[in-house]
C-alpha cells in the first residue's frame, strides 16, 4: 500500500473492550463486559420535548455552526453544577467535548510528548490509555489500594512527569473512590512536585447513599484539569462531556479542540442546555441513584449467594457502574472468558486496564445493564465456570501459555 | 503555572477566521468573511420531524453508546452516493466522523511523524493546515494553477511525502475546481511517486450548473482518503461527516477515532439516516443549488457594477460558497481589513491560507450568507475602501511593516 504509517499509528491496537464485545453481542449472552448505562435511565420523552422546543424556537441558529468552546448556556450550567463539588470555576473556564474520551485526547495533545511521563493509576481507564498512548508517552502506573492511588509511589515519579490521570469517584474499572483525606495528600503531593492532576468524574453522581466528597481539583485548582460528561447521566449518544481548566492552559485547549473538529454539535448542546433548564437532574437523579443502587445490591447479593467456597473476593463500590473481582491465585480471567461465554456470560478481563503488568486474576463486572434475573443467572454461570477451572482442576488442553 | 506544554501545543495557534469572525459579528457588519452556509437552506421542519420519529420509535437505542465505526444506514447511504461521483467503496470502508475537520486530525495522526513532508495546495483550507500542523509535518505548499494544483510541480515534492491535501471541487479558499484532464493527471503522478491522496469534498454537491466530474479519488482509488461533509447540505451543527479509506489502512483511522471520541453522536447520524430516507436529498439539493447560484451572481453583479477601475481581479466559481479577489499589486488584504470594517464590511484575507509565502494582495469572500442586498450594499463599501488605499494613495501611517 502506498500509505506510510506514523510511528504512534504503530503503536495503536483495537480497542480490547470493543473487540470483546463485538463477540458478546451475540443473543443469549448475559453480558456484564461493556460499560453502557442503563437505557432505561434515558429520559427519551424528555429528550424529545427538548429537541422539538429547540428545532421549533430557533431551530436554524440550532443547526448552524457553532463556537468552539461550547454553547454558552451549557458552559453556565456546567461552572455552576462544579459549585456542589467545591470547584469554582467561571463559564469561561468550561470546555464542551465531544464526550470526555475527547477530553482526554485534547489534553494528551496540548501535555504529551513522546516520551514524556504519564502517571496513571492501577489500574486505570483503558479508553484512557489509547488516548494517551496516541501521543506516545511513557506511562508509568503508580500503585494503588482501596482508596485510589498511593501518594507515595506518586511522588516517586512525580518529577517531570506531564500530568497524573485519576478517577477519584467509582472508578473505573475498580469501583473504588478517594477518601477526603486522601484527596488532600495526593494534591498536596502535586502540587509540592509540580505535577498537574487530571480529574476524570464521569460517575460521581452516581452515587448510592451519599455524594463524594469534594472534588479532587477542588484542593489544586490552579493545577489541575477536570473533566465531566452528560453520558452517564443523560444519555451517551448525544457525546457531551466537558473540561474545566485553569486559564493558564485553557486556550491551548481550545485551540487543540478547534483543530480536532471545529466544535462539539451545537444542536446536542441546545437540547441538553434546554433540558437542565428547571431542575430536570434534581428530579431524574434520585431515581438512576435508586436503580443503580439496586442493580448493585442485586449483583453483590449474587455473588454472595453463588461464589462461596471458590476463594473469589470482590469490591463493594459505593456508587457507579462497576465491581472488580479477583480470582483464586494462579486463574487467568482472560483464559477463563472463552469458557464464561460457552455458559452464556460475559465479563472485561481486569488485564486490559493495566498500563503494565496486568494482574492476571482480575476482572470488571458491570452492574449497569442487566435485569435482575440476568444478573442472578449471569453470576451463576460465573461461579459455574470458575468451579469448573480452579487452579487444581484446570485440564492440560484449557491451560495456554501467558 | 505547573503545565508544561508539548512541542505541538507551542506550535498550536488561534484560528486566523475565528479570531476575525469574533471582530466582526458585532451587528451592523456586513459579513463576508465566515464560511458558514446560509441557514435558509436548512430543512428544518424535516429535521424535527426526524428528531421526533427516532426518539418516538427507538429512543433508547438511538442515544445509547454506538459504534466507533458509525450507524450501518448512514455508512450505506454513503456509499451508495459516493457510486455516483464514481468511487466505488463498500459500507464498511466509510467511518463517520464528527464534522470532517475531524477526519482531518485522524489522518494526520496516523499518517503524519514529526517532520514528515505533506504537500497541499496553495493556498488552502485553513482548518486542515491547523489539524496537520498539530502532528508537526513539514508542509509544501505547491504550485497550483486555475485548475488546482501543478502535476509537475507536485512530483518534484512527492518522494518521500506522506500525503497530498487536495480540494478539488470548488475549493476553499479560491472557488476553483479541477477539470477532468488534471485529475486523471494528478492520480496519475501520484501513484507513480506512490503519493497517498487525501480529496476534501465539502461542497461538490453545491454545483451551479453541472455536477462536477468524477472524484479525484475514483483514478486511484487504493491511495486514496476521501473526505465528505454533510455540513454545507443538510446542517453543520449536526457535525457530520465521513471518511472513506481504502482497506489497508482503515483499520488504523478507526483506532484514532476511538481514541479520539469513542464515536460520533449516535442520535444524529440516525437522524441524518431517517431524513436521507425516501430521497429527501434529491428534492433538497436542487433548492440549495439554485440558492447559491443567485447568491453567486449577485456578488458577481456587484463585483461587475463596483470594482470597475480599481484593478481588482476574481475568480468565477462554477460552484460552492467562495469567491477569490485579487487587490492591485501592492495592497495588502490585511491591512485594508480594519479600514473595510470601519466601512461596514468584512472578509477574509487570504495570507491566512497559504502555507508559506502568502500572497498579501488576495483575500475571500463568501456569497453564501448575505441577503442580495447586502451583497450590493457590502461590495459597494468594499469597493469604496479599496478605492481610498489604492497604492498611489496610501497615507504614510497607514503603511504598516509586513
Amino acid at each position: 500500500m502506498p500509505f506510510t504509517l506514523s510511528g504512534r499509528a504503530h503503536q495503536m491496537t483495537p480497542s480490547t473492550i470493543r473487540e470483546i464485545l463485538k463477540v458478546t453481542e451475540r443473543p443469549g449472552i448475559i453480558n456484564f463486559g461493556g460499560g453502557m448505562p442503563s437505557p432505561e435511565t434515558f429520559a427519551v420523552e424528555a429528550m424529545r420535548q427538548a429537541c422539538d422546543r429547540v428545532l421549533s424556537r430557533n431551530g436554524r441558529a440550532a443547526l448552524q455552526y457553532a463556537s468552539s468552546e461550547g454553547w454558552p448556556a451549557l458552559r453556565q450550567w456546567v461552572a455552576q453544577d462544579l459549585l456542589a463539588q467545591g470547584l469554582k470555576v467561571d463559564a469561561d473556564q468550561v470546555l464542551i467535548t465531544n464526550g470526555s474520551q475527547q477530553a482526554l485526547d485534547l489534553i494528551a495533545k496540548v501535555l504529551i510528548d513522546p516520551g514524556s511521563r504519564v502517571l496513571v493509576e492501577t489500574p486505570t481507564y483503558l479508553g484512557a490509555l489509547q488516548a494517551f498512548s496516541a501521543m506516545e508517552p511513557q506511562v508509568v502506573g503508580v500503585a494503588c489500594d482501596e482508596e485510589g492511588i498511593d501518594p507515595g509511589d506518586m511522588r516517586r515519579f512525580a518529577k517531570g512527569a506531564r500530568l497524573a490521570y485519576l478517577l477519584p469517584n467509582f472508578q473505573n474499572p475498580t469501583g473504588r473512590s478517594m477518601s477526603p483525606m486522601r484527596r488532600a495528600e495526593v494534591a498536596e503531593q502535586a502540587r509540592a512536585a509540580g505535577l498537574p492532576l487530571v480529574e476524570d468524574n464521569p460517575y460521581g453522581q452516581l452515587w448510592f447513599d451519599q455524594p463524594p466528597p469534594p472534588a479532587l481539583s477542588a484542593h489544586w485548582p490552579e493545577g489541575s484539569l477536570y473533566m465531566g460528561s452528560f453520558s452517564k447521566i443523560l444519555a451517551p449518544g448525544l457525546r457531551l462531556g466537558f473540561l474545566a481548566a485553569p486559564r493558564s492552559v485553557y486556550p491551548k485547549l481550545l485551540q487543540a479542540k478547534q483543530a480536532a473538529d471545529l466544535h462539539t454539535a451545537g444542536f446536542n448542546q441546545q437540547v441538553v442546555a434546554q433540558l437542565l433548564q428547571d431542575g430536570f437532574l434534581e428530579r431524574q437523579l434520585p431515581l438512576i441513584r435508586a436503580f443503580y443502587r439496586g442493580q448493585c445490591e442485586a449483583m453483590l447479593a449474587a455473588l454472595e449467594a453463588e461464589m462461596a467456597g471458590l476463594g473469589v473476593r470482590w469490591s463493594q463500590p459505593a456508587g457507579g457502574m462497576f465491581l472488580w473481582l479477583k480470582l483464586p491465585p494462579g486463574m487467568s480471567a482472560a483464559q477463563l472468558l472463552p469458557h464464561a461465554i460457552e455458559q452464556g456470560v460475559a465479563f472485561v478481563p481486569g488485564s486490559a486496564f493495566y498500563a503494565h503488568q496486568p494482574v492476571p486474576e482480575t476482572l470488571r463486572l458491570s452492574f449497569a445493564n442487566s435485569t435482575h434475573a440476568q444478573i442472578r443467572q449471569g453470576v451463576a454461570a460465573l461461579a459455574r465456570t470458575i468451579g469448573q477451572h480452579l487452579p487444581g482442576q484446570v485440564r492440560p488442553q484449557q491451560a495456554c501459555p501467558a
